[in-house]
């Protein structure tokens, strides 16, 4: 008898029927004697429409208020599964963040989760009961509402799945698993069968939107097993595990891109030490993520400096800067929110020579130009126009191979 | 400078440019430097929604997740408020019942408040901010989740003002106030200017809509003044206060009636000791209301038992009934849901002989039958056939000269 964690995602719980269908499926499993806790998104749609609620009362929304307004998508969820499970004729219990204690931070609309107590939890499963808890959202330890931000669901899930030593993960969405790259993309694009965390942490963070990257995080540090399958059928998806030697020996594993991103350059910046710390402190402080830096000695005294940041903070990132600018004694601030990311990852690349070369061969080879490089050990990404991205993805995808599954 | 607490219903925050509009009006008396709480209501609509939304899950909801569903009406509302209230310089806090602590029974979907915290909402308030609470919703000791019933806000409004002993409660609703009956069913209707806690709370308990009957009850025991009036106008509507010389000395001060009722009637019931608690104690325990009960002697040794419940309780009650009949022995069970209650309220009863046979009189003119009859010090309330009505109501108003206000 185990104890499973099963996240659904928005389109699996979209209306009352598929609601219904994803209780099925959880029951299925109670009745084969594992201790199950569900954890559920909002249904399709509903966020957007908290959103655009919020944007008719406020231009900037107060994020403690907004994330009062999106905590009740989960909550009308997990109230509608609990109950088409009762009327089963099984027994469940439904669960909000605070009722959990699912303690965050009080960084509103993006909040981390500090710890989860599991007294209760514990106590509905051994009393028989499905518990069926609202993904995504969370409770600051003076009693605020908070949310974990986009794909927050999958956060709560692995986070429960570790807090509880569960088993398993599964996460349910509307794909088969993790795909080589994005099959609306790539028609050649393949399943993978089996991914190490490290992979898996590099293709979230660059943009597969399948799992969220804390999530893999999570489940990485306290090894938890993940599931990625479809809510739609029985096919066995991807299993997101620790690295072995059985896994696939492409140099590559897959090709990800992102248009989520900003580029701001601030210009002529004087080269004093301590001077990053003051262009980039502003903007953390605001709980805004940089990714890429990149620093280029213009003359002797004055630097460049280009980074990117998500899209949805390129606004409020260009306002700090431009004050930040002034403050630094800069010459200006610069952007563009008209960029993507195109990367490649792979555990592989460890073993092999050449991979970054070959990438910028493969785009220069498109008339693709390369506008900001960084690498990791098992990645590399290139920034480039946006209307570039599909190009370059395919391009990618065919020149590693990844069409094929080579052990 | 007083301490106001404002509750508005679902139609006064029926759309965003609705609640901006409503957060105006509460903005202008924090300007003028009252200490605001505003509780507000579920979107007009939603409601019914959720209502859809759980039947299509099960056949009778659940009501704890029924809580959980119902709960997030408010929460939407009060998170859009404070956002409009923001957007417009001044600060705003949103709480919901958790988290003021409105704590109640667990009755769930008609909890009963047990006793509210005002620490939280104290501070906000001394700290300038206009405190927008949840209404409807309250939590058990237990952490749960739980509503109050129809009408719930209006009494989380007065519990509110009395808790944090408020010098008033406004109660903002559709219509300008308390009418001597229906306006929709008599053209001849008129707002009372001043009505006492006890009329109101007849008027209340015999379907005049316009304010919750706990809220009244809650109002009078605490002493709240209560000023029932229309979102949409600046008119004074009804004060709701205790009972003075000033008030109309009509003897009849006004005209209700009810379609939310049910008549029930059990056969034949041996008339020992102890029937009908073994009666009534099965429903009182499901927390349904009784309402009137009437007992027949058919002959010497049985008795035919009639009684009314509310008729959404009805299917649920008849199904009681059927194994409550044959466990005391009765006969049978029969039922009808095609009933309404007309009721003539007014403390001018106490000193006018003979109201009740002028209301019989007038019934028996239209050609109405007398179903049931109760009566209390200060009301008359007859049980008809649903389809007399509003032909009862009209003629009662005409009788009772209610048109004119009598000083």
């Amino acid at each position: 008898m185990a104890v499973i964690v099963q996240k659904f995602g928005g389109t699996s719980v979209a209306n009352p029927q598929k609601i219904k269908a994803v209780a099925e499926r959880v029951m299925g499993y109670h009745r084969q004697g594992h201790q199950m806790v569900v954890v559920l998104s909002a249904m399709a749609g509903e966020t957007n429409r908290f959103v655009d609620l919020a944007n008719q009362m406020q231009v900037i929304p107060d994020t403690r208020e907004m994330d009062v307004l999106l905590a009740t998508g989960e909550q009308v969820t997990i109230a509608l599964f609990a109950m088409a499970v009762k009327e089963a004729g099984l027994d469940a219990v439904s669960l909000l963040g605070d009722q959990v204690k699912i303690v965050t931070d009080s960084m509103h609309t993006k909040a981390r989760i500090q710890y989860i107590e599991t007294e209760r939890i514990r106590k509905h499963l051994a009393d028989g009961k499905i518990v069926v808890v609202a993904g995504f959202q969370g409770v600051t330890q003076g009693g605020d509402v908070t949310t974990l931000g986009r794909g927050g669901s999958d956060t709560t899930a692995v986070a429960l799945a570790a807090a509880l030593a569960a088993d398993e993960c599964e996460i349910y969405t509307d794909v088969e698993g993790v795909y080589t790259t994005d099959p609306n993309i790539c028609k050649n694009a393949r399943k993978i069968d089996r991914i190490s965390y490290d992979e898996m942490l590099e293709l979230a963070s660059l943009g597969a939107k399948v799992l969220d990257i804390r999530s893999v995080s999570i489940a990485k540090r306290h090894k938890v097993p993940v599931h990625v399958r479809s809510t739609f059928t029985d096919t066995v998806g991807t299993w997101v595990v620790e690295e072995d030697k059985d896994m696939e020996s492409n140099p590559v594993s897959g090709v990800t891109c992102s248009k989520n991103e900003a580029r701001i350059t601030i210009s002529r910046v004087p080269d004093v030490p301590g001077t990053a710390s003051r262009i980039f402190n502003p903007i953390t402080n605001e709980g805004i993520v940089v990714d890429m830096i990149i620093q280029n000695t213009r003359d002797g005294a004055m630097t460049d400096m280009t980074f990117t940041v998500p899209r949805t903070d390129y606004k409020k990132t260009m306002k700090i800067m431009e004050k930040v600018s002034a403050d630094v004694g800069a010459e200006g601030v610069s952007g563009s929110d008209n960029i993507a990311k195109v990367s490649i990852v792979g555990v592989g690349m460890r073993n092999h020579a050449g991979i970054a070369s070959t990438m910028f061969k493969v785009l220069s080879d498109e008339g693709i130009n390369i506008l900001m490089i960084s690498t990791s050990e098992i990645k590399v990404s290139c920034v480039i126009e946006e209307k570039y991205t599909e190009l370059a993805v395919r391009a990618l995808h065919d020149a590693f191979g990844l069409e094929k599954c080579n052990k």
